[in-house]
């Protein structure tokens, strides 16, 4: 079964250097994935495959552009036309590394949230002590949550686990917290505790309560769910503090000849620890929440971050992963009150 | 000179076990200091020294303990009777490892606050990668920050790092965001950005702009603020990521008998880095904004951790922090509108 996937290749720090790069290696290593390129036909000419085709746009969301020009102003960029093969069925998900902002709102415009669900939210995993990965979200789409929002992730995260992961039906989910305690939080986040305690108690969520920062990395539980700001400092932080550690490891490594010789010695575990750590390979997030697959990668990702990004989506769209949250997000809607018609009615107009 | 500090021997994970070893090695390194040890006297007799004194406190705020209680109930804390020496100008700084909630409210209970400041804030510094410290605040104190509060923090971290480093006199702040853009964000942090700007353009702060997580440990600014949800998720996740990479380190250099070999060559080098990442160095917050000086440590600190919060402590009352903080303040006052008398009454009836 062929898979198709509509890849922005004009968005990012990097543009067509590095996504058809990318698309390149993607397609030589799936032989069953078949490729849209959307961008610029004279910067996507370079790559020539017989399962790649280049679908035209004339225009590109920059990283600073305003939502509100990727949505009224530039109505042939990239991004928007990648998004447009999934809503029109020439493709299975979609791919972009651009302006975060400005991919949620046309994902949202074009595609439209699924019924209970008022806004879609970004989802990551990282890696954890326990030698799996934890499912984080929101990364970034929503700045301004309430609780029924918080809830709305948790059910969305439970989703995305159980379909990408075999037997587990029922993960477990943390809610980030500045502590483990139920009077722990401001206002929001309190509320939000509440809401998830009565999932759980109804048998809908496998809440586990309040869990803090160092969770995510212990592995505390399979999914954290937090706000979109929350979560987003969370995750750069994060890379900071690898980025900061590594930096250390190689300024010690080279300090004197003998920190060399010992550096020489220990390559092979050096070389174990960068891969372990190495973010590109966690890069590539799920935008959950709408009725057709996105996935964001990062801005700044190189050749192998944004391959593993399209790994990613491919991964998604054979396991059927629309249906699967679709699904769960309908068994769960007596839960999810207060959403759903409304937020379709912003989704169209925002 | 000597400089006095009253300890909360009671408070935090492990009380008098860890606090009392730690005040005694802080003791023998400090001729010029005196101590407090505050507490149950039966706990605290096995310290005997000829510049320790045990005072009478009969309870104990517990780590779950509601600020309520803190506040009107055990009004013979250890924590609270720490505080009141400070109050009662019978030590220039106070130290509790207990609950930072009521350790705050306690403070700004009986200290009060600076005029112009209408929350304490919680300092810390973390390493960056430029060999130096970035000064971070808030860090759980204020968890629903509005963006004059995030101003305030602005004055008082710029305060703290001019005091304690010679030469400092304008250091640099960043926002905490989700971008660097001006356009990022949620509203809160929108019009702090602009209160920030403003500040600058007056001459009153070294503004540098927005920054994200892993500019903390970039060393992009001196200062990085943000509201108290975020910066004790952004530590606590720092603190994850730091152990999580040092047990991968521990597992691939424990894989086999060549990596164990390597590990044995690597050691000055592994020692060195584990020195540079140990948060326990990183011990000890000032609550800044107050009318005299507190320090919070971590609660679940060891001695060892312990110790650097009392050596923290110890600097700021010597290089006479509070005064320092307070005429930075009274400077930056025009600033601060509507801030003070309100920030009184709430504090007095919080």
């Amino acid at each position: 079964m062929t898979t198709t996937l509509a890849v922005d290749c004009m968005g990012g720090d990097h543009g067509p250097r590095v996504t058809l790069a990318a698309c390149r290696n993607f397609l030589e290593a799936h032989p069953e994935s078949q490729l849209l390129l959307v961008g610029a036909p004279d910067a996507l000419a370079p790559l020539k495959h017989p399962r790649a085709r280049i679908v035209a746009a004339s225009e590109v969301v920059t990283m600073d552009d305003h939502v509100e020009v990727a949505l009224r102003k530039k109505k042939d960029s990239s991004m928007r036309v990648a998004i447009q093969q999934v809503k029109d069925g020439q493709a299975q998900v979609a791919i972009s590394a651009g302006n975060t902002g400005a991919l949620m709102a046309l994902a949202r415009y074009l595609l439209k949230t699924v019924e209970g669900i008022d806004r879609p939210a970004i989802a990551t995993h990282l890696p954890n002590a326990r030698g799996g990965d934890t499912t984080v979200l929101d990364l970034g789409a929503n700045v301004d949550c309430n609780e029924q929002h918080l809830l709305q992730f948790a059910v969305m995260g439970s989703a995305l686990v159980s379909a990408l992961h075999e037997g587990h039906e029922s993960p477990s989910v943390g809610l980030l917290n500045i502590g483990e305690e139920v009077i722990k939080g401001n206002e929001v986040i309190k509320r939000a505790g509440e809401l998830l305690r009565a999932a759980a108690a109804a048998g809908d969520l496998n809440f586990y309560g309040n869990v803090e920062g160092n969770d995510i990395f212990k592995g505390t539980t399979e999914i954290v769910v937090c706000d979109g700001f929350v979560g987003n400092v969370a995750l750069k932080t994060s890379e900071g503090v690898a980025s900061l550690i590594s930096g250390f490891l190689k300024e010690e490594f080279a300090r004197n000849a003998l920190t060399k010789l010992a550096a020489i010695a220990a390559y092979p575990v050096l070389s174990a620890l960068k891969k372990r750590v190495d973010y590109r390979r966690y890069n590539g997030a799920a935008l959950l929440g709408l009725r057709g697959l996105v996935f964001k990668s990062h801005g700044s990702a190189d050749e192998f971050a944004f391959e593993q990004a399209l790994n990613r989506a491919y991964d998604a769209a054979r396991h059927n992963l629309l249906d699967r949250v679709q699904s769960r997000i309908a068994h769960a809607r007596p839960l999810l009150a207060g959403a759903g018609g409304d937020a379709q009615l912003e989704a169209a107009t925002n």
